[in-house]
């Protein structure tokens, strides 16, 4: 008799990681590749990244009953189909599910219980799920929509304080030496130059925002000021989420991403959940397992299903 | 005796102006040729541009004393060097000023005299120059840091609102549909694919202004609270120029852009400006001249200077 298997996918931006399990949850190999970027890579290299990792994995085709993957870019319905469709060519005999990259995040920093996520990393974006299973999330609209309270903006928002000042209606700020040492130059029209140039300008902008922290941590307002509207606008996202979400009164609100290495974004943030959320009980806490671990546990509900 | 002759040059993104001159005023040639944008595209096509320019309006290079030339980008030092340069080489004879597309369109605006100009068209900016010929610019720092109220930004507030509406946190909004239609698409997440596919993201928005200014008319709330915003913001760009500058009770401010096709957004500003320069006395206003003929002017003045 052939047993029966599980394969869980993170198909993430820059990393894949895919893990190979029994129906009990119970792994048999956990292999991690190359990024396959739905949105912007080519369906044949994503399916060259799968093929490499089924290899490393040596998973037995034949035995897969049920896929679940996350991918990012999952926003885009073509591209969306394209993956399924692969994945389905690829694993004939499964039944195969693709969900955003968030939701088997979500999925697994609550373990599957109801509860919110709130990533913010070079983009920011939050998603929960309520007892009824319902799935929400708010933001992750990118950095040329907002992406408020992200790596990328608070670094945004590092350079427009140091344009501030430079035009002469801002606070002085530490920011602009220390942005100067990081951007190579002291000239704030090169650094719009560079900025302007790069083919991943929220890349650059992210990479900026650890010295907002370290600014911050000198005593410079502005940078402070930043740091307080960045956790706003998180705590923001996670308000939205109740309205529309049947939460127990102490669920869990799960944090991911380089932002929260800020001790003063993470203060303030639960300071205002604390004040927006009125009979809040839970905590502020990082996942509980990972999001492969997350499609994983989804796997296995289909499995039941 | 060889005849002195002046040029006037607006090397804008899009078109290039020149104009070739007598001291006087008196204008020789007018031609207008393909955008010499000096951020983009290479040296070697700035001077095809040129030449072609030259041939156009038959510049006789021995004549010309003073060039005076307005270059979009030009808040590159390497590429504003560069260009200065490239004419230098062209016109050995002559005195050679670069400055900043908004410098000569400042100065053709108000015919030289004290006074602002408000851009907003795909970006915004500001300028303004005192009675003691004091310069000043705020804003213009591109999409990619905000350029609050220009087109680029009301489109992309118009998204934004409709994200929010279908989130389900935001208020319902019309512009929707005519968004759906606009971008031949009603799903939300291809409009993000387009967006963040789009070689040009500023331009795209900018395109969607209109549709927030018909939405507001049709008395759509969140398209009204959009073009307050954006008029909120180019009043604040005044407000801070007159901060820095000395200007006359009575100093015009002109206006330059396709965003102020909106009457929402004109009267608000007129409003704004009432209630936040307490003695003003001035006219908004379209400009007195085009950038070519504030350049004209500024090498009229080098001529004699």
């Amino acid at each position: 008799m052939i047993p029966s298997t599980l394969l869980a996918i993170d198909a993430g931006g820059t990393k894949t990681d895919l893990l190979w399990a029994q129906p009990d949850g119970r792994v048999l190999a956990h292999v991690q590749g190359q990024g396959i970027n739905i949105a912007s890579k080519p369906p044949g290299a994503w399916q060259e990244a799968l093929e490499a990792l089924f290899r490393q994995a040596g998973v037995d085709r034949e035995t897969v009953h049920v896929v679940c993957a996350g991918a990012a870019g999952y926003t885009l319905p073509d591209r969306r189909a394209l993956f399924e469709h692969l994945l389905q060519q690829m694993l004939p005999g499964a039944r195969v599910l693709v969900l955003a990259d968030y939701a088997i995040a979500l999925e697994g920093a609550t373990g599957g219980n109801p509860g919110v996520l709130v990533i913010a990393g070079t983009g920011s974006i939050a998603c929960g799920r309520d007892r009824e299973g319902k799935l929400m999330r708010v933001g992750g609209w990118g950095y040329l929509l907002g992406d408020e309270g992200s790596g990328f903006w608070i670094g945004r928002e590092a350079i427009r304080a140091v344009l501030a000042a430079t035009e002469g209606w801002g606070e002085q700020t530490r920011l602009y030496e220390m942005l100067s040492e990081t951007l190579g130059s002291a000239d704030c029209g090169e650094w719009l130059s560079a900025l302007y140039r790069t083919q991943n300008p929220q890349s650059l902008l992210a990479q900026l925002a650890p010295h907002v922290t370290e600014a911050a941590e000198q005593g410079d307002t502005p940078a402070q000021r930043i740091l307080l509207h960045a956790a706003d606008h998180l705590a923001g996202l996670v308000t939205r989420l109740t309205q529309h979400l049947h939460l127990p009164e102490d669920f869990p609100v799960c944090t991911v991403g380089g932002v929260w290495q800020s001790q003063a974004v993470l203060r303030r943030f639960h300071q205002q959940l604390g004040e927006r959320l009125l009979h809040w009980q839970g905590e502020v806490k990082p996942p509980m397992y990972s999001p492969v671990e997350g499609a994983l546990l989804i796997a296995q509900r289909m499995m039941w299903a």
